[in-house]
């Protein structure tokens, strides 16, 4: 595995404020980061892979490090493909730890060449979930403090 | 601040193997790593400086991208000595991550290039503290699997 | 917003004996408290709202001060409905805490006059939430001891 | 209640290494475990009530002191059923404690002379859950290692 | 007890951002809120009790219903001596809420009639503790970004 | 080590109603408990041991299966002497658990045949700790209704 390499796995249902900042902190470690967005055959997203694709790809456009990519199947399948020696994650709280250091073990089983590195999320974005943000969405709930300029529906 | 820099404090009262099996997972990122042994005046260690740094040192030996050091004060004036860009914590377990998800805001706040990666401890490390070794060792119990061949005493 | 005012949102499938312990503890601090049934359009419920308005106007029958209502939507919006100052919620455990945590966050990114105030549970209710009530229900249980006595079926 | 009978409840889907490792470690406290496999009328396992009993039966052959059985209702029938009077359970993580910790408590509501045994899991099995591996077995994963020998499917 | 009155404890060794945000969300509550300095005989503070009445009175000059007092003893008696019918307290994080839970409870054993309410720290200030700035004051740390303005030393 | 003797390790400075709870709920797995305090050099104690074993032997006089100890040192190294192949302890929150997992886990590592069995406190009983009350001790406010009769001074 390329330790230069990482991928940032999410759903991105829909990109937040939260998700760009945990990039931005992260981005001078590596020379390529994917940006990858997991499909999950058993969800049904708010957002088409495409329409989320797009927002990442426009957030990013003059990040030549970021790359954005979709994938089904194991985030540790796609690493191995790209390469990636490193998994990035936030961390809102502490039950976000709980289920993320077990996801990060079950990858370090699956493949031992392959870390997950935690940051915690920014004050301010602590509390911002995708699931709470689609929430906030059904019910009309002006979420655009949330969401990068580009995210508009 | 460089970002090929890092820094990984503790007090390493006595070096354990979780503190060496952080190292390792993370020494791919950097040009240098600092491992750096925080002086507290409130608080009398177990274990001189100069014996934990003697330690440190015949651990990494062969590591020439690792450097020993000892700082009085707060951990985030060394990084700005030495222009890290990074510092590198274990998390084991959710008490943990609460005070160092309070301590890396802290260190942001006070220098907002500094950022904190965290990894999570393997899980045999995981109920590792040097507090509770020490506990043992005043007890005379065999804390031998705990530590590096080298940590002796 | 007015600061004698407050809402007691949940989904009360079915009322519990914890509910009314945490309306009784907070009543007098407010003139009026609108105890809301949130109506979610995703979750299929096992008591109709019917059904949960009537066992809440009997249980909060003798007190003028409380109002029940259900409502579709945004708990903040039913807050600006009724110019509410404060939002009540009860404190389980820590698990209970992180989510909370998060709801009161947004709600207040959504409205800023509008605070969550919490009460943590008295401890032979603390084990007690309605999804765990409707799970012993649907097994046939006797949960009569963890409800008040109008709440029978 | 017989306290040399015990239960340990569970859904087994499927049986994994971490399981078998809390009967090991609990089965000198009695003369009689159960090893329960719970029938949630809700949810569709991965694996049949017949394959999950077909394992379990073949992991425990050698140990006249367990018995395996399924049942359709609450673990605390069950247990007043084989007058069990004690139900053991594993704790991975503080979430889990907190979900364990109520269902422990409502089970002493419905039958006082029934008490919840935990042990905590040995570390490499901590971040194990049956959910877990269902969904790595989804996307074609290689969990046997992370499961007895005799469950392969 | 009076349930217009309320009292805001903590050692307030110094007075934060975190200590103002929460009692102006409060504020509106009561007619009578005592911001009580507890003296604890086991520890030495960093600033004397002088020093921490003199800033709290100057912070809440403006504000007629904050009466600012020291107290040698259980926040309890205090309440009762004012007849306060409730405690108000900060929640910072989920360690935080087993701590703050457990004295919640103890004061209601010592006296029914009076309850403790819990707010959430806003998110800027959910890091703060008295006991970290005090570790950075120790150590020639800028901490002025954390407290208020008449805070100076 | 035998299945059938365990030990119950603590402080019981105070002995309180909690350790009583937790000494009654799992007697019936034993033949023999012995209840040891811990003596930690390092630690002044509120009361002696002599008073401390003096409460203990009057609480369990008529429990022949109940043995009191004082023990300095490590818990395990009382084990092993009693050839006790099990400990007991209690589990009162979510902090309680990350700390009595670690040390569960190290003194598997110190001796793979003894377990350590845990109960979940009695919700009346969760919030009560040693420490706690000695703090309300020192404030002179009554905790008799958290001792058993026989704990006065």
């Amino acid at each position: 595995m390329n330790h230069k390499i990482a991928v940032f796995p999410g759903s991105f249902d829909p990109v937040t404020l939260g998700h760009v900042d945990i990039m931005q902190r992260v981005l001078s470690l590596f020379d390529k980061i994917y940006v990858v967005i997991g499909i999950n055959g058993n969800k049904v997203p708010l957002f088409s892979v495409e329409q989320r694709m797009e927002w990442l790809k426009a957030i990013f456009r003059n990040e030549s490090r970021v790359a954005i990519a979709a994938h089904r199947g194991l985030t540790i399948d796609f690493c191995k493909q790209v390469k990636a020696g490193f998994i990035v994650r936030g961390l809102r709280n502490s039950t976000d730890y709980c289920y993320e250091r077990e996801l990060a073990q079950v990858n370090r089983d699956l493949c031992s060449d392959i870390e997950t590195l935690f940051i915690t999320s920014t004050p301010q974005y602590a509390h911002l979930s995708s699931s709470m943000i689609r929430e906030l969405i059904q019910f009309q709930a002006d979420v655009s403090p949330y969401l990068p300029d580009i995210v508009r529906f």
